[in-house]
């Protein structure tokens, strides 16, 4: 094994979100966060997968302002120390390439980067850890190097690489002859045959020598994207690139911007299963299977049927009889459809966007940085949640002007403080009333997290009735 | 049209349950008051269909003690005023028939009874109406009338009938030569050619006739029925068969008993459309479909796919892509399987009973005499859920060893009663509370339903934890 002057930063891509998933990922909730195969999310599964502190430093993550408290919670859940960085703006990954080399050259020079997108799985770690150990030699030697995969059919969903001659006299580590688009049916059999690989999409290089490379093929993006970092900002433990710095950086993608132009480019055979989950049939694909060749996740029972895929989130989701079906079941909405039609997923949640479904988008479990609150029943005139605060989470001080509240905590220790009345703490099986227009606020000072009932009540029950006086997480 | 000297009193059997229909329809709360495929119950759709004066008097319900309150509470909301006869055990359909031909004989003597399936769907009731009209002449006349359907494909699932010669010189008015056990394809294919008609399992008889046939034929099953009749009992408005003398009736179908033996049997040529929705493509069957052949109850959005049937019930519920699948979504379950595989569903729901599913059996709402109770969210030491008291329905005053429980009235105005309190009102925004052990009872005096939210807490949580101490509904 050859390895660089430095730990290699892993960096991950946390920022997109994804439809053909529903109704598991939804805009609020992205698949990256979603346990889509197992009990850890994919961005979970990519965190630990460079967590072997021989070969990774502490990873960044680059996400948006959006799902900041998820990169973080789900990061501390799995015992990883990262640093997230917000994008104030989706300038696609070029620029997010360019702000996270250029952030890793200014926190830790000389190091190379790993740059992962949050939402692929590896089915074969070790095997991964060596790919990234053969492409370090060539990344530290000043290549940026791509990760291809050794197909394994004739896939149209993915871009392919044509290798070229190999470098230091290792076959899985080649010059890159040409990068080229999704092909047809014919032509990804004919690639097959040449040897061409799967373009994953992630990259591994030094951070000096990428922002070399984005200086010499788009410097605009290049000085967006440093000056972004340079006059970033912490909050909160985030980091925030500069709005109006990156704001000015041009929409396109790493391999536009830098990676097909550049002549310093190599690629490894990756020989580890791999899948970037773009769609249903994928995670069928990735997912282990029963005799019959099913695949469940979560409460399902399926019956005289075969290769289908059951994902259900809390409801016993049953299939009987069947044949190659997805059905996904989460407690607000249902999908199923043949495995051949999984990419039409997406235009079904267009179809449900446009009619002005809430399901398309949002969860009934909706999580803030202090926990997350969960819809159980809504009436005209009262809406029911499930509120949960982690330990040491502080809900804004807040008013209603439509709506009263009870609380009645059924685990753990609330401090609360209501407006007119003395600070005190509320314990299992007692209750609170919350008047209207009175300012208060919910604090869990325990150990163990703290869950309450909530019942609203008022003419006016929407989530823009909440004014916030204060908020240690600066949403005020 | 001929008409006979008295109404004809319509005999609803709702007693049974079925569990091809799951997740819809499960033993407590069976296809029969379920709403299938529109606004009402099958049941209620059958009430309306005997409801046109001119011809029916007031209607009879033979049901069991567990459906009672559906039975009435149905009945009531189409505007039916229907006497609910409860069967103390099951015992088939010939004791059923029988008891309804002694209690209609007992309290109007002289009428004609027609004895209805309460699961079977009718899509033309004038055509119907005027198949009863055709075999009230001859029931009048002392004959058995079924009602037998001119096939329209050719059914394996259906016993059919040969009709015999004309009776009256009206064609649709038949002597029966034979009944017909379930063919296979072949013979079902020759039995249409044939002029064979489905025995839909629907009778008109004069009550006093029928009692006379069953004292030919089985006169155990008349002897068991008239003596349950004659001891019957008044039981909060429902008349309980006497359950000494009833459970002694021999478990048999009326058609052994009597319709297969008696040569005093005629059959009419239904001409009205008709399913016994013995399965979920049976309900595809009767729905009403769109271009693509799909059917849609409730919440579903289908695209890009044909001959589907969603059925949904209060959870969003999506096809994209399929051909022919069977979608049925309730707040806690799903069933998926192709049409043709319709009949499994039992085998599923066995299975699922094996593995003691509760949700084989029960729904998350539960009725109640006195309204409904539906389960929101339970954790390991509490339990939210959504109480509905109808105008007038009081609970129990009742006692829990291991739970408290917070109320919070959202709708209506309650009556409470705590133990070392004085009884008062709560009402909308206003909360009480429960202390472990204390008795209490809840009421709703007012004239609009009652809703509240009850958090329960406490180390076990079950419904066999009320220990009943009055009960107006006489479950104490």
């Amino acid at each position: 094994m050859s390895q660089g002057s430095s730990k290699i930063v892993p960096v991950i891509l946390a920022g997109g979100s994804g439809t053909r998933l529903w109704p598991a990922s939804r805009d609020a909730f992205p698949k990256q966060f979603q346990p889509l195969t197992g009990d850890l999310s994919t961005y979970q599964e990519t965190l630990r997968r460079v967590a072997d502190p021989a070969l990774f430093d502490d990873p960044v993550v680059i996400t948006s302002d959006a799902f900041r408290f998820f990169a973080r919670r789900q990061a501390a859940d799995v015992g990883v120390k990262a640093t997230v960085v917000l994008e104030p703006a989706r300038r696609d990954s070029a620029a997010a390439v360019a702000a996270a080399a250029a952030f890793v050259e200014k926190t830790r020079p000389g190091s190379a980067v790993l740059a992962l997108a949050a939402d692929h799985v590896v089915l074969d770690d070790e095997v991964f850890r060596d790919a990234v150990r053969l492409g370090l030699t060539a990344a530290e030697a000043g290549k940026i190097v791509v990760f291809g995969l050794v197909p394994t059919e004739p896939k149209t969903a993915y871009g392919y690489i044509r290798p070229g001659a190999a470098l230091d006299g290792d076959d899985d580590l080649c010059l890159v002859d040409a990068f080229v688009e999704k092909p047809d049916a014919t032509t990804a059999l004919d690639y097959l045959r040449q040897g061409y690989l799967w373009n994953s999409g992630n990259f591994l290089f030094k951070a000096s020598h990428m922002l070399a490379e984005f200086g010499k093929y788009a410097p605009d993006i290049a000085a967006a994207a440093s000056e972004a970092v340079d006059k970033a900002s912490e909050d909160i433990g985030f980091v925030r690139l500069d709005p109006d710095a990156f704001s000015t950086a041009r929409k396109t993608s790493i391999d536009y911007a830098v990676i097909e132009k550049t002549d310093e480019i190599a690629v490894v055979k990756g020989r580890f299963r791999w899948s970037d989950v773009g769609a249903w049939d994928a995670i069928w694909q990735v997912s282990e299977r029963d005799g019959e060749g099913n695949a469940v996740h979560g409460d399902g029972v399926v019956l005289a049927s075969h290769d289908c895929l059951v994902h259900s989130q809390g409801i016993l989701t049953t299939v009987v009889g069947a044949e190659g079906l997805l059905v996904v079941a989460t407690p607000d909405a249902v999908m199923v459809a043949p495995r051949e039609q999984a990419q039409a997923v997406k235009g079904l949640v267009d179809a449900l966007k446009a009619g002005g479904r809430d399901e398309a988008t949002l969860h009934r479990r909706d999580y803030r940085p202090w926990g997350y609150i969960e819809a159980l029943v809504a009436g005209p005139r009262f809406a029911v949640k499930h509120i949960v605060v982690d330990p040491g989470g502080v809900l804004s001080l807040q008013r209603h002007q439509h709506r009263a509240e009870h609380w009645v905590v059924v685990n753990g220790t609330a401090t609360i403080e209501i407006e007119g009345e003395a600070p005190r703490l509320l314990t299992i099986n007692q209750s609170a009333y919350v008047p209207l227009g009175a300012r208060h606020r919910l604090s869990n000072r325990g150990k163990i997290p703290l869950e309450l009932i909530e019942v609203q009540s008022g003419a006016y029950l929407g989530n823009d009735d909440i004014e916030r006086i204060e908020d240690i997480y600066q949403r005020a």
